[in-house]
């Protein structure tokens, strides 16, 4: 069983784009954290779950790699699943795509700390559980 | 005497631009508010005096005037200058140029209040007396 | 008849909030002009129909008053209705709420131009016929 | 000798912050890439040069690694160095520093092309032999 990926429609607006007549290379970024944020909310981690468990995830690593432009009006979608979860982090492979062309992809590292932002905290059992069955037989070997 | 301008110098770009090949209409606001903050720092109220005396300032109300658009890598000037003091509240008058030419303008309505982003506080006698020696006398009625 | 109201889902994301825990005042305006777009869209009057009859809107000028923050993850809406059609203008009234509470609302004066940017172009006769249909008869006078 | 480091002072303004408290790092390619430009246009190869040689730099993969938070009101360091020159490609070393601390580190990517956007060309001459000469001796193997 592969992994199961959340998508998020995004709209491109004049907000998204720059001079170049295409989506700012920096705001592929905002979307896929917008797909970040609906994929947790979507396994019950919205942010009342996480704030109340003294909880935030910082964003350690980016690697994105730009394909194709998008531009002003595209009906984007921006997706979300699991590559491999650590025992205080987590890695999430991501896309921003128009229909069935990948515009851009990123893995992206996250780091699960308290809200003072520097003590690192082990993802809850709840959540590990939620997150191991999105995350299919793709496991990478041993949590990081 | 005529109120003293302060003014900032400002590159325009790539992350500044839109898909019209212009500023995007809404980061004029960002340039203005770097042209504020410097102006209070070049006062003696930088952040720490600020956050030291409990204070913050809040934007209530906004109104700009687009005249021209600035273009990618454009040399331009964010300016401030003083329009009214109030008790607890400055009216400032803001503007975003290009050598002479006045791009946009805006009058800028900030009220100060406690840093809880509730409480209205008075504006402090030190931060009086500096805002009133740089008015001039160009005063316009009253404080508000 | 009252002018009808457009309006538009938007939900808060870190992207939108600044330091002081709130949405950054400046992305309210991000937040109306997808509003605008959207009810553009709703019309008839998506991008494509827009740039074929080379026609484009740029922002003249915004008064925005700004009431109560908006805070991270908030479902907001966005709102746009029209308020004076000009021969080559238009007026709208916009806002964003929390449910009926308002968090900023703002006068939008738009020019339609030519797609160089320059050139004043009048508004399409199909484009004056929908506007005024769902304008209502809250007209303050004459076409500006 | 070691490839010379070029460094543009970076000042933190709300615009950079979000709800965390920190500079949003998205925030963080922004400032990279005013480096890379300020870097380019010291080099002799502003916008006019290049748009004027049909040239233009679109960014192909980045990787960034965050290791501290940046504040408000900050005095950064924004850097950028040779690492790699290819026939039609440039890979930079990035940082952005607050005096000693590195807060993050990025590789950026960037692919030359005609003004289209498409068609890959050439670095010029002229812009090789600048480029080699700040690279220094750091040259890791052919070029790309």
């Amino acid at each position: 069983m592969t992994a199961m990926e959340f998508s998020l429609p995004v709209r491109v607006y004049m907000e998204d784009t720059d001079a170049g007549g295409i989506v700012y290379y920096v705001n592929y970024l905002k979307f896929m954290e917008r797909a970040r944020t609906e994929f947790m909310r979507q396994l019950g981690f919205g942010k009342d779950w996480i704030f109340s468990h003294d909880l935030m995830f910082v964003v350690r690593d980016v690697a994105v790699r730009y394909r194709r432009p998008a531009r002003l009006d595209d009906a984007l979608s921006a997706t979300a699943r699991v590559l491999r979860i650590g025992g205080a982090s987590l890695l999430l492979q991501q896309a921003v795509r128009r229909g069935d062309d990948e515009l851009a992809s990123a893995e992206v590292g996250l780091a699960c700390v308290a809200r003072d932002g520097v003590r690192p905290r082990r993802l809850p059992q709840e959540m590990l559980t939620a997150l191991r069955a999105v995350q299919g037989d793709n496991h990478q070997g041993e949590p990081a």
